[in-house]
């Protein structure tokens, strides 16, 4: 698909009233995310761009715009906020940008689920469910900006995780509506493990434009950071408060010293010097039995949200926004060169095999542990912050991990499996074939799609033609 | 305590206005439990009885009783409904039985808590709490019958254990409000860890007169019947359902052919001959999950709550009325020489240990098994049902579970120790030396204080003094 000249002209007359825009700085801006928290990304994706981008305010504008560039063979790569990590919003062959944050209404609450259009923020959704206190199980760090669809599209999981697991997990995703990339796109309800077809897949087989997630009950959750002089014993700590099945619980990271101190700029004065930190959010009702926990541990309690005044309370950011990717984030703003991982420690080793990597790599890799349920049992996710030197380093710490068994979930690669499980997903690909058979979709992001024969045991990184159109300035 | 005679004209003299019965008919119903489960307990138990029952129905009217009790040197026994398993609510040394029902007020209900007074029916609390979309945690299948504060005295957990473990763990019980028994009686209120020194104690160092409990939303539960052919694959899939993090659940139970046929007999229809079950209740927003998980599995669905017209539906028990220890009753209503056994197959090895234990017990021991969170991992206990033959039989039959690294819960014991961990909890033995100091709550109950140089390790049952005075008729 590459050097390919997309007739926007013919484009623009089909659309008609629908809202487009092809200033090219508005387009560049639409044609990016958070990819450039990766130094590799940002190298190999920093001159993507789309040709138009598209803001339909309806479910019929969306599906009048999938089939005018079915017709005329545009790409359309789909996008929420644009905050993910991974080039997930960015359209490798140029084309169409599809800007669903118009679609952002909250259609229905009821006991348990809430049913939103693709682009509602996540914050929003909540603060529409609070009358009925109730609140989103998951969402990620960025909660405030984030839309719920780029998160199924994108997303595993994050704050919540600790009680519900992730976005994986059947359940936490009720059903989908999905318009198909056709000339005559339908609209299909996915539902039941269904939805895996197409969670996940940052919409390469079908647009997520309307989605229905379950609710857990929202409650002022005290939020708290936990002192340890031993970073073992931060890492013991949290887990075994995992494991506390009667302590409702929204987040557990661990967070070694000095990334706590020198990043964390607005909860400084709660953070003394050498002291590794374990952030929770429990509920109210959980109070006096956290304590009690906590005590037990010898754990220093440095911060209570619900001990505040409102004066003291002023200014700080949400707890969550010091977690999962917010962490990585915050060192970033201070030092550019920071970059990170993402890593699982299998249950039941997790404990060591923190240990274990952090004993050899030191502050090159300063730890950063969350806390999830995962297949039933309580472990830990590692995003370990990385002070990057070059990209083959950063190979290497890679291989590192994957060589004691800490899988390793790349987030300098923008394909699904590269950054997944290196392996194709058979069903995601069948439904690609059914929902986009002209591979019109998001291209470049499935291998499997693009590249049949790929072999993902080689460890060769997987390189998208279209590229090069970008790297040739504008292919229009 | 044996063959005392307490001076119950100075009572009811004390006592005033306060409501007490001793007609024998009704000290006697009032002074049984259902011990009767187990025939060896009943062959010790039959002939306890009180002296005299009283019906306060304020908290003042407690610490009148408690205190004249103590002025009295008379033993004070609390009850609830009475629907305990080990002679908790009986009077083994005679005395006054404290009929908590009256105090049965729902006091508060807030998002995540209520506080109630300890003789409220746990049926009524949360119908109480079902404005507020909310309900408790946990309950016992007595749930129509069983009091709040009983379930705390001697309960571990039950319907809701798959998602919050039990009662021991730290936050299951947000607090208690505790009368000792002394000359002036003092109300205690313990929090946080502190609950653990009076919860489980069987009302022998305090009297629980008010609870403050966590709850949990309310869904209209799906109840659902699964069939496997073979027994293995029955646990296994419930294994794994009480393993799946995105799935809320509040009951998930095996239970071996041909116990469902034989005795579950509302619901008879729906078990095809030779079947093995998994009962469970799960979400509604979880349905389709559900379906699709069960699906994989290749279970059957027998029956599906949700499914049911309503004519169908009429006449039918509850489903964790089949579960815990309603499999039992069940059992024992139709066959009277049916008891049980209270196991825990410690994870990782559950599945494994069920396997081996019921290969060599057959269908002397049908299996039953109930799955929970305990430290933080699924697991399951075992509640098998035992074709009594004697009761030496019984205790190898105990023997060989404990040989295979099975922990038995004996429920064939009517102290606290004998029937739990069989070691002295000195944080409950320290708090009946401040609650308690004449020793008049519930005696017979605690061993640690009736004979603190008892060795658990004989394995000898211990046998309590004061029970003779039953044995030579009444002792008043």
């Amino acid at each position: 698909m590459a050097h390919e000249n997309y007739d926007l002209a013919a484009l623009k007359a089909r659309l008609g009233g629908i809202r487009t825009e092809d200033n090219p700085a508005l387009v560049r801006q639409k044609s990016r995310d958070f990819y450039w928290y990766s130094p590799t990304l940002k190298r190999q994706l920093d001159a993507v761009n789309g040709d138009i981008v598209a803001f339909p305010t309806s479910e019929e504008e969306v599906l009048s715009i999938l089939a005018a560039c079915f017709a005329l063979s545009i790409p359309v790569t789909p996008r929420g906020a644009g905050t993910g990590n991974y080039g997930q919003a960015m359209p490798l062959a140029g084309g169409l940008v599809l800007d669903l944050s118009g679609l952002d209404k909250v259609l229905e609450i009821a006991p348990g689920r809430v049913r939103a259009q693709a682009g509602a923020i996540l914050a929003d959704i909540d603060e529409a469910c609070a009358a009925s206190g109730q609140e989103l199980r998951l969402h990620p760090s960025t909660y405030r900006t984030a839309s719920i669809g780029g998160f199924i599209a994108g997303g595993s999981g994050g704050v919540g995780s600790i009680t519900w697991g992730g976005l994986r997990d059947l359940g936490n995703i009720v059903s989908l509506r999905i318009a198909t990339m056709e000339a005559n796109p339908r609209m299909l309800h996915l539902t039941g493990e269904e939805v895996q077809k197409a969670s996940h897949a940052y919409g390469t087989n079908g647009i997520i434009l309307e989605v229905e997630m379950p609710l857990a009950p929202a409650y002022g959750w005290i939020e708290a950071i936990i002192g340890f002089a031993d970073f073992g014993e931060a890492a013991a700590y949290a887990n075994a408060l995992g494991e506390q099945d009667a302590i409702l619980k929204k987040l557990i990271s661990v967070i070694a010293a000095p990334i706590p101190q020198d990043y964390f700029l607005r909860h400084r004065k709660y953070l003394p010097d050498g002291m590794h930190v374990v952030l929770a959010m429990v509920a109210p009702v959980a109070g006096a039995a956290f304590e009690s926990f906590t005590n037990r541990w010898g754990g220093q309690m440095l911060f209570r949200s619900d001990l505040l005044g409102p004066e003291e309370a002023k200014g700080l950011p949400p707890l969550y926004e010091l977690a999962w990717n917010h962490t990585t984030l915050r060192a970033l703003r201070v030092d550019p060169s920071i970059t990170y991982l993402q890593t699982l420690y299998p249950f039941p080793d997790q404990l060591a095999l923190v240990e274990r990597i952090h004993a050899e790599l030191g502050d090159e890799a300063p730890a950063h542990l969350e806390f999830v349920r995962f297949d039933g049992k309580v472990t830990c996710f590692g995003l370990p912050l990385v002070r990057f030197t070059s990209e083959q380093r950063l190979e290497e710490i890679i291989a590192r991990h994957e060589a004691m068994g800490i899988p390793v979930f790349n987030p300098h690669r923008y394909t699904l499996e590269e950054g997944g499980m290196k392996q194709t997903d058979a069903v995601q690909l069948a439904f690609k074939r059914e929902a986009d058979p002209a591979g019109l979709l998001n291209p470049g992001k499935m291998i499997a799609w693009e590249q049949a024969d790929f072999d993902f045991d080689t460890g060769r990184t997987y390189l998208f033609a279209g590229l090069e159109r970008h790297a040739a300035g504008s292919g229009v």
